[in-house]
């Protein structure tokens, strides 16, 4: 198992892709955002930019259709759990925070790929290579914003506020719903067993022990309909 | 031109989604959730339901890849925007409101599809078909997180606070910025021309002059390019 590859290689149309590109230098070097000042040409750049976290491609499939998930609805989808769910989160959160994380929280995966969560021989270098794209992702914008949306990864990926473990079960509950509603698709297709699972998303119970209830009910019926294998078993 | 079919006819794979809807069944009114409380069972219920925004299919193409984007991935997009650009709205916005807006302002097209913004013919019944379709999928939630949706999405619609015009404008810039960067694809597939442009989109400035300059200039740049034609000729 490796990371994906990252979306600069992933290019569906290169021919497609390259006149974009030279539009898009023209643009920012142009005569037309002459009259724009800097700091709306930083933020128009990274907005552009970031559209490419639409075509990093997770492990997970959707539920009403045959094809696996992108980063950038994942991300939209969490946000909404977020407005919604924040009442079963064990400590009171700012939900406003909690929305604006989860939508930022995977933004690295532009350069860094989306890093399989069981794949553990890809987790080594994953810090590594995360903290390099959020160096030059968020480095894009206007100081003030970029230090912003780089703390609020930052503090996502720490998992030392009640926001960050909230935003943290949320990331690792939605699979677990995914996985369940397509008859453990993913997990089979990655030779996932129940004992790997439990493990890995223990740590949902640090944000909500509600959901993580919630979750282990799911998983053992998952187990008892054979979408999810113990291990030693094919 | 016709509002796109609704997720509920566009399955790329019926017998994977008639099992899906058959686990669907099973766990809600199954054993395993017998434990959880009603109020947690419909909001999940209403999160695995909205999964079907990522199959509603927009006019506009990504950047970096050759398809065009769905509903779910633009909602994600506008958030993103609304946290940098809020501080070139005309009024002060309360940000979060402002985020929380756009990531709701189109779960309608779940039921309602998603209606061409130039198709006049569509735009007559939308109202009609959104509201029914806001009737069920906020009826979804307990009564009071459907107020809460609901409300934000009369408030985007009704467009009669700072945060809403801004919201508004947000949806309505990020079009241009897709269409000019590929080169008026969807402009030019749809034959729209600068006059309709320029007259469905003023309202831009509504919520903020500086992003209305901003696509004034780039609609002019994509006109001088050939992007985007003027009308009466080919």
């Amino acid at each position: 198992m490796k990371a994906s590859v990252p979306a600069s290689q992933v290019k569906n149309d290169d021919l497609f892709s390259q006149a974009a590109e030279e539009v898009l230098q023209f643009v920012h070097f142009g005569p037309v955002f002459r009259r724009l000042s800097q700091r709306l040409d930083l933020q128009i750049r990274f907005i552009l930019e970031i559209d490419k976290l639409k075509t990093i491609i997770r492990r997970t499939y959707l539920l009403n259709t045959d094809r696996a998930e992108n980063t950038a609805e994942h991300s939209w989808h969490l946000a909404i759990m977020a407005m919604l769910l924040a009442e079963h989160a064990n400590e009171p959160v700012n939900v406003s925070r909690v929305v604006k994380m989860v939508l930022i929280h995977d933004i690295v995966e532009i350069d860094a790929g989306d890093t399989y969560f069981y794949d553990t021989a890809a987790a080594a270098d994953k810090a590594d290579r995360e903290r390099t794209a959020a160096d030059r992702l968020f480095g894009m914008l206007p100081p003030d914003q970029g230090a912003e949306f780089r703390e609020l990864w930052e503090e996502f990926e720490g998992r030392r506020t009640p926001e960050a473990r909230f935003a943290g079960a949320l990331d690792r509950f939605m699979p677990q719903l995914h996985n369940y509603h397509t008859q453990g698709r993913s997990w089979n297709e990655h030779g996932i067993t129940i004992d790997r699972v439990l493990e890995r998303n223990e740590c949902i119970g640090d944000g909500s022990t509600r959901l993580w209830e919630c979750a282990r009910a799911l998983l053992d019926d998952a187990v008892s309909k054979g979408f999810l294998k113990k291990p030693g078993r094919d």
